[in-house]
């Protein structure tokens, strides 16, 4: 039972999550809500060497134990800074969680789906978020943007077809999941520009947090 | 399937598992197998960062985040270390393995028995040893040799009644392994003489090296 709102933020690498994670935490600290932000993988200091070790790529990464230390990484994220700050009354960001377990390993690396739904349910302990957002936009949008955030020149970065095939099966799982959970996972058009993004994000997030962060809340804890 | 024979290791810290891996190891190398010696965690380059992780201390570990990143260390070590040998006709003797999560974390540590079945499952990837042997020695025994191991004096190192606790119910919950699977796993009372115990330990591996070791072997993976 926890008395916040746990918003996550999805979708491919580029989409916006990051971006929009941040202009809505200012919009909502101007506001007066009490607010932590965090992101996954690295949200706790234990955290953050896991996700050395997860992206720095120093050491070869099995992929089941690529899963596993992704579930690793969210338990102690969870039971040490998630939901300590729920159960005190915090709106909670967070910049990927459990849905990208379901897209990345799942539609991304071909884990079947019931080990991914054993996986999710021990590593969130049975915490899912109030409303996910889900940034939606192009493989190839997506990766402009990456290259330009990079500022990296058109030619030295080709995107081999395999990532590209990847990244549209990431895409599609989120898609998917907005589809089969809509009440939870809202899906973002993320193709606009910024400003665009930002007021459908507002759109959605106000009237949700109007309605669920009066401390009335009804727990999401399953 | 596979052609080599996989011996586990395990036993409460101190019961004497690394000094007859050893002693067996040199007696089954003298008689010409085809040897692999490995541990867990650490049994690979991630292993090792990780076992860094777990046992050097430095970061606060949850205990459901600790059973997973148990987990990732063994994917890693079965998947790219264990099966491989196995499959190119090793023997392989590994120092702990999946027993000593239902052990620690289980019994130990009070995980439901439906979750660490879970992570047990998914961390081996379907691996379980062909023979385990279990070192059983008292808490108090194993407590004065690992002492005496690490030149420690009586008075400066007691052992609280928590920790005597936890250790009590972790040899309790290899022997009720070793009733359970009586096939797989034999209980080695270790409490006697290294020379003693070493003798129990060959009188166990040379038959079933001989029975097992043939490369007829029926597969194990499950
Ligand atoms: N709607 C947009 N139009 C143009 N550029 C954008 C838009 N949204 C984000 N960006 C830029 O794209 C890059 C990737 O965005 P980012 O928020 O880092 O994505 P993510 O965190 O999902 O990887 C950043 O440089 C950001 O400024
Ligand atoms: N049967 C035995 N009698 C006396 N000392 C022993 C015996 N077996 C092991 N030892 C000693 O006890 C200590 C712990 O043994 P070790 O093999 O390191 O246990 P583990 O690997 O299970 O922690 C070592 O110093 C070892 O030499
Ligand atoms: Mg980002
Ligand atoms: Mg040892």
């Amino acid at each position: 039972m926890h008395r916040g709102v746990f918003i996550t933020f999805e979708g491919i690498d580029g989409s916006g999550k990051s971006t929009h994670l941040r202009l809505l935490a200012s919009e909502l600290r101007l506001r007066g809500y009490n607010l932590v932000t965090t992101r996954e993988p690295g949200g706790t200091p234990l955290g953050a060497r896991l996700r050395d070790l997860l992206l720095r790529g120093e050491e070869q990464v099995d992929p089941l134990a690529e899963l596993l230390l992704y579930a690793a990484d969210r338990a102690q994220h969870v039971r040490t800074l998630v939901r300590p700050a729920l159960e005190t009354g915090h709106i909670v960001l967070s910049d990927r969680y459990a849905d990208a377990t379901v897209a990345y390993q799942g539609a991304g690396r071909g884990f079947p789906s019931d080990l991914i739904a054993d996986i999710v349910r021990i590593g969130t302990d049975g915490l899912m978020p109030d409303l996910t957002l889900v940034f939606d936009v192009s493989v190839a949008v997506a990766h402009a943007r990456m290259r330009k955030r990079n500022g990296i020149e058109k030619e030295e970065d080709r995107f081999e077809r395999e990532e590209v095939e990847f990244h549209t099966r990431v895409r599609d799982a989120y898609r998917q999941l907005a589809a089969q959970e809509p009440t939870r996972v809202r899906l973002i058009d993320a193709s606009g520009s910024i400003e665009e993004t930002h007021a459908r994000v507002i759109e959605i997030v106000l009237p949700f947090l109007e309605e669920n962060a009066a401390g009335e809340k009804a727990a999401r804890s399953v």
